[in-house]
């Protein structure tokens, strides 16, 4: 059997997320997974069933450009004749960017070292035209300067459960945050606010729930010294509002 | 009666176009344009049958970040009502940037100087899942310093009879380029590139004419200084392909 490792990109708007799931997702429509999309192609191509292990779930509506996962098959094709293959016959909104052969250790979980998340959030007084499903409008104007102070206390390794989703039971919370970034963009002449986060894993709805702190701290209901507060305290209903998964993408996960 | 200015930003996809009009848009199941859409709210804001004049039609699936047009009104509403009102009944889609009351000469066509126009191509081996309504997919390596040389014969005043689209009868096919800017973009990790236009006129398709002529300058079929003999024998079947309206985006009209 060989491994092979894919990278991913999609659009997650018409899916229940990275894993099939019962869930309100499914519930609204959104029936399929990514993954059984992908694993039902690869199936095809390949004549035998695969099982896909991915760095890790995305939620419904969530997106990514750098998904990372890895499949083992009996298959004689080459990587660059799957990838071709694949992209011929996944729907235009999942994309596969490469196929490697890779050692047959190759883990896209446990391998993975760290992660990037990107969080895009509109700043104007109307929502544009092009990014519903690509971003969280947020009209009220962020004092930027506050958030980047709030977010370097967020840096390093610290116990984030205060940024976990409730009802999530974790045993061990720790996780380590490379870099935080929080920059201007205008993409289409959309104004956005685009927060970078890196890190050696991530809770499940961490990003939104820092993301949606941050907003607190920018538009001054915490001031940004109350981040170790709550990193402190480790309580969930001290930190912000979990924001709309349509705004975050898993950019990238490095081995 | 007073007068009104709208800034309007859309989404092309859905529709046929500014105006309605039997095409194959139409008969291919976009049935509403983006005038009447916005008539008809207007109509039921202020209770009055609305025309709406825009600095000129966008063709089916162009976008728009910054369409003009004006309209006639007896309303007592105040500009900044209308505007609200109109962004809460209009579809997401459609939105409006800006609601100015002008001097009752104002006329969004006669009055424009000069419009831009940017063409979004996407340049990598693989199509973007998030970019299929909002840019070309070009997957062959353009040379772009060949593509601005050839841009710069197209700066100044011309008889631009060879971009037109074949049929559109012009008995004047005179306008001026004031410049045409091509630069790199990565827009969600998707290399794209940009090109600007701003003339004082367009003729129909001119824009995608033109992007057609560059990129076959791009990838070699034309050298740059041929651009001079085809704006000289002025013949539509010397100049390159019509490229798809999806990459097109009216950015701005200058009064």
């Amino acid at each position: 059997m060989k491994n092979f490792k894919l990278t991913i990109e999609y659009d997650g708007s018409r899916y229940c997320g990275w894993q099939a799931q019962k869930t309100h997702a499914q519930a609204r429509g959104r029936k399929h997974s990514i993954q059984e999309t992908i694993e039902r192609c690869l199936g095809k191509i390949l004549g035998e069933k695969i099982a896909l292990v991915a760095s890790g779930r995305t939620d419904s509506g969530v997106h990514a450009l750098g998904q990372v996962a890895h499949f083992k098959s009996a298959t004689r094709l080459p990587p660059q004749k799957i990838k071709a293959a694949l992209n011929a016959v996944l729907p235009r909104d999942i994309r596969v960017a490469a196929v490697e052969g890779v050692a047959s250790g190759f883990h896209a979980r446990y391998a993975a070292v760290t992660k990037v998340y990107h969080y895009y959030i509109q700043q104007q007084a109307y929502p544009s035209a092009f990014f519903k499903n690509y971003s969280y409008w947020y009209k009220f104007p962020l004092n930027i300067r506050a958030m980047k102070q709030a977010s370097r206390r967020l840096v390093g390794k610290h116990d984030f459960r205060a940024f976990c989703a409730s009802g999530g039971e974790v045993k061990d919370a720790t996780r380590t945050i490379q870099h935080i970034a929080i920059s201007k963009a205008n993409i289409l002449s959309c104004r956005m606010i685009c927060i970078e986060i890196e890190a050696d894993g991530f809770l499940h709805n961490m990003v939104r729930n820092i993301v949606g702190t941050l907003i607190d701290v920018g538009r001054g209901r915490f001031a940004p010294r109350s981040i170790t507060t709550i990193l402190k305290k480790k309580q969930r209903a001290l930190a912000g509002p979990c924001v709309p998964a349509k705004g975050l993408f898993l950019v990238r996960v490095y081995y």
